[in-house]
């Protein structure tokens, strides 16, 4: 139920569940987390995530958790949160497809990518605040994305904002017309995946890493990591190319 | 000096201070911490914080500030922050409505509020930075609703930007016609205010928590909460009430 | 390379290497951070960053890069990192007067300043994702102004945003025609400048020391200053003015 598809340098990965509106259940998880996980040990540069269906992702699915006990569900979150890792842990840049709705842990899914572009048709929403079990989980990526009071107005109604709203408050790179969604993703994607394969991998650990840190500590990080970097094969190919105003070819 | 009035499910809490600016002395501080308190272990599930006069509120009263020593001063800010925690740890959901300007420790009571929506009339400043106390404190939740540029802007200037500059910078949630203020606060809060009181309560908690922490420290936070109320029974009718497609009965 | 001049209460500190884009060599960051450091310790209210030439600054010299081995690289990331600190604590207002691109540590320079006001001529690039060295430390202070998808879109496209595009984000405050660019820096840094020069220093000082930590941290920092402050001969003069209706005299 999950599809995997290589064009070029990109793995698509696509959830295939349309009937159960690309529901998470465990299965589902496990689908995707191995498809992540496959495409990270892959020689691809991109990762688009895409969803077939009315919905892109309709979040947790209630018949999956209604079922388990504690430890259950301790056991599907610590899977969700494993894909959401992995997501930012994968080399390639990872860049969702967004056509339709995206809520709960599928409007998670969209904020633990790297990029993320929408539809005009699409929406955004954590609605777990409207019911009876918060969306907790989901609020960490996106508190990561969006002002305060906007990520309070999402997680408290539990209503969905449109995918132009979501541009402004930047939880999408980017909401486009239905009809030119593909061509959209293709292009910041391909502008996304230039250059030296190994010091972009490098370089997306490292972000992930300094975020929501102080200044200083962020800082630690990234020089310790930004000086050992300047020694790799890439970045002196890079200099070596532009002092000698050449194309540089990367040495992966 | 602090009204406080009930309609339906709804507490309004009102500085009603006019004449003072609703200038936030040790005792209109405690009146509002008190009104608060009260609220947070009432039965309502919503909480607007309003204000009477042409400010809605200048901060800090100088009078009162003036003639105090340190042991006095850090005797005020310790009252004044648990003012500001107390708003977010009440299980209600607290919107601000904001008729007019709001300077230092009143933008900081906007900013501490879940939710807030603001008159076109209203307007926003940390106008310390141009005196000789700068806005210290107020900066804490302001900087954690707008970018650092426009914090910077705020703080350093003094000068207050309008109530639409503010919504687009993310300090509050929206701006309307004065008209239209009640109305506005009425459908966000109402919208805030739907599904399990008990779960949201919980809610609001885990995601103050889990804010300004690096992601993976966020993800434990809010994981493990999750994980626990899954087993609530609000999280199990909620859960039923779907897959039965029913309207669900809180049990709270 | 890099001239400063007085006017008033402002020091203009200029980057004057306009054919080598003014890259950031080590001497040119030498005389960087010195002419901070010196404008630091002056009794100037303000400090404009601007530059001379086709482009604000490139980032780092790949031609002084490309020579060092990994201790070099150290030195001079660390000479990097000690300015951007530096410009954040001086007790001047800085403001960076962006009239071209800012690309790379160029743009982080502009990142680094507490105000930063751009001709619509300007752009602002993290262009590392790109070639073979990626920005590392660059993004450090952009993660800090720009919400995480944009973040991730110039870190890993490394293609130049436009200057309405940067204020849009809050990488700078202001976009504004080139032939107004000295107007608005002026205006802004005037109204930036004003009240007590040491609260303001302290207020700076303790904006940028409780940013990036979660809220309870962020408070007992900027409580225990804002106390102190409180006692300050400024403080006492700002209050005593404003209660007998006259215009303070501050003390420094």
């Amino acid at each position: 139920m999950v599809d995997v598809q290589r064009f070029g340098p990109t793995i698509r990965i696509t959830m295939n569940r349309p009937a159960k509106r690309n529901a998470l259940s465990y299965q589902h998880l496990v689908e995707l987390l191995t498809a992540f996980q496959e495409a990270g040990e892959s020689d691809a540069t991109g990762i688009v995530l895409a969803a077939e269906g009315p919905v892109f992702s309709a979040g947790h699915d209630f018949a999956d958790v209604a079922s388990r006990d504690l430890e259950g569900v301790r056991d599907l979150l610590d899977l969700c949160t494993e894909l959401m890792h992995t997501i930012q842990e994968v080399p390639q840049v990872v860049i969702a497809r967004v056509h339709a709705l995206a809520t709960a842990a599928g409007c998670q899914l969209v904020a633990s990518c790297d990029l993320a572009i929408a539809s005009d048709a699409a929406g955004f929403a954590l609605p777990g605040g409207k019911g009876g079990w918060f969306c907790h989980t989901p609020a960490v990526p996106v508190a990561r994305s969006v002002g305060r009071k906007r990520l309070m107005e999402l997680v408290l109604t539990g209503d969905p904002i449109d995918a132009t709203t979501a541009a402004e408050w930047g939880l999408i790179n980017r909401a486009v017309l239905p009809e030119e969604l593909d061509a959209a993703v293709d292009d910041l994607l391909a502008r996304a995946t230039r250059g030296s394969r190994v010091s972009k991998a490098l370089g997306k650990r490292t972000v992930y890493a300094q975020l929501d840190r102080p200044e200083a500590d962020a800082y630690e990080i990234a020089s310790a990591v930004m000086a050992e970097a300047s020694q790799t094969a890439s970045a002196k190919e890079g200099m070596a190319a532009f002092l000698e105003k050449r194309h540089p070819t990367w040495p992966e």
